[in-house]
């Protein structure tokens, strides 16, 4: 089986990518494992190959069709398509993001369709899709009222995947990820960047600016966690899901001030005391927007888990990032 | 001001053209009445002109972007969008649906955008937007979860105008309409189309089908009501709306039983025997997933109404569409 990563020159792309050369192969839709005999990395900037021969790496645009007919033939069995323009980056650039994160997602099932092989499809979706006067806890059947274009252009792309699916040309699943924390690396343009980098440039020695205040309670899942979802989510068969694909996925509920109390007891004062609160209303909008938690009874019966806490989440940043 | 209606000849769209052209006036974005100056009627059929001189018919493709700039300039201050590719239709050419419903929709939005003048776009949505396992009454927080492309692609349709709206590139209202009942005429592709037919057809004096059964609950509108809502919709402050662009229009909740009870109270015994029950798994699966009643709280106190009772529809329709 042939295998496609969109954004997989990205954080989480690359370790997906990762993940799926060590494991070999992925259940198919008749729940069969199949060996991953090409690994397509597509990304606008190459990925790494990991120098492993199985990998593709392929570089351009996701929303030129040329392209998205190369990468994606009768072969293709599995597609994860993680490739998005952040919230932050698509409520100032509204082309930007409507392209990226709508235009191209819909080319990307237009040309599965065309293809009549009725692949896998894992869309990655996000806490964005909600906002307006939310309950405490975000239940299955909670209206969808994005507050930015990111969550709007991700609300309609699970509607597409959602229709593509139930007509039977792709068989899809869309798994909204909860804020994924802590990120390594540098900060990004999303809205939610601040919330692995209040933990991350602490931990390397740096300040940190947070522009929300402590109160905003929001909804967390690992880089490894979030990896482990997207297989599992994958693995999923078209039947346990039923008419909807989307799949709300389990997280931890936390408020920021709980954030720094778990940076503290896991680094110490001095560690936390580098962040510094500087509230930035265009991002507070948008963040507080979100759910701080949702009913995950759903996801609990298919299989899928979270972490066991915020302060788990620190100590395996720790021990994974920091090489010390 | 100019007016713009898509779906200018079809049937609500030459009933809106009649009310608006007799009204004369609409108020614009600050409450303020304008004379209407111009009205476009838009279809892909000629639509009637009244013998007005306000009228202008534009016969072409809303798809179509030429066509689309032609018809919306800077004094368009207000556009009701009324075209549609109806559900049974949408569901048999996924093409054309995906190209009406939810392209020429977005072109439309993306040259209002382009005016800069920001006016008001009336969008008419529906209860094909709902779907699965529902609440018998359907709440403004209830999930949209459409079980047709055509309300998948409403529901998008949706998204965009809030979304556009949130952005201040237009001042939308999508105004979800219940099913119409009694539209005179000729049946049509909807899958609601027997809503009409079991009480046109044998007050005609002809048989009818009915493909659903007597216990199905249907959310229903008459089209006089209709027009009166899309005007009332249309006048609305932005302020009045708040985060959300979207209102579910008040209706009457009857169930198909009922529906023939009414007519045979209306027009006696031997007109509602012309019907008769021939269950369409396909129609029924569509209409099925449709709520048979939703919340009006937000609606009334906006100051919008429905009709009395489906007697009263009946009784209205016997009035205004059967001349003897």
């Amino acid at each position: 089986m042939k295998v496609l990563v969109t954004g997989g020159a990205g954080f989480l792309g690359q370790r997906l990518a990762r993940q799926l050369l060590s494991r070999g192969s992925l259940p198919n839709s008749l729940g069969v494992q199949e060996t991953i005999s090409q690994l397509i990395l597509l990304d606008v900037v190459p990925a790494h190959d990991f120098g492993d021969a199985r990998v593709r790496v392929v570089t351009g645009d996701i929303a030129d069709g040329a392209l998205m007919r190369q990468v994606i033939d009768a072969e293709t069995t599995s597609i994860f398509h993680l490739a998005a323009i952040v919230s932050g980056q698509a409520e100032a650039d509204f082309d930007l993001g409507m392209r990226i994160n709508l235009d191209a997602s819909r080319l990307l099932l237009d040309v599965c369709r065309e293809r009549g092989h009725v692949p896998k499809v894992v869309f990655t979706s996000s806490v964005a899709v909600y906002g307006g006067a939310l309950p405490d806890v975000v239940q299955d059947h909670t209206a969808l009222s994005p507050q930015s274009s990111y969550g709007a252009q991700k609300a309609i792309g699970e509607l597409l995947l959602n229709d593509y699916s139930r007509r039977g040309f792709v068989d899809g699943r869309v798994l909204r990820l909860p804020t994924i924390s802590v990120r390594p690396g540098k900060p990004n343009k999303a809205a939610s960047s601040f919330a692995s980098g209040i933990i991350r440039e602490p931990l390397n020695g740096e300040n940190a600016v947070c522009p929300v205040s402590p109160e905003l309670r929001l909804w967390l899942l690992s880089p490894r966690c979030a990896i482990e979802s997207l297989i599992a989510g994958h693995a999923l068969s078209a039947q346990s899901l039923g008419a909807s694909r989307t799949i709300n996925l389990p997280g931890v509920s936390v408020s920021v001030g709980e954030m720094v109390a778990a940076l503290e007891k896991v680094a110490g004062a001095e560690v936390a005391a580098r962040i510094r609160f500087a509230p930035d209303p265009a991002v507070e909008r948008i963040v507080k927007s979100w759910p701080g938690a949702w009913d995950v009874t759903r996801a609990k019966a298919l299989g899928l888990s979270a972490d066991a806490s915020f302060e788990a989440i620190v100590r395996a940043y720790v021990e994974e990032e920091l090489p010390r």
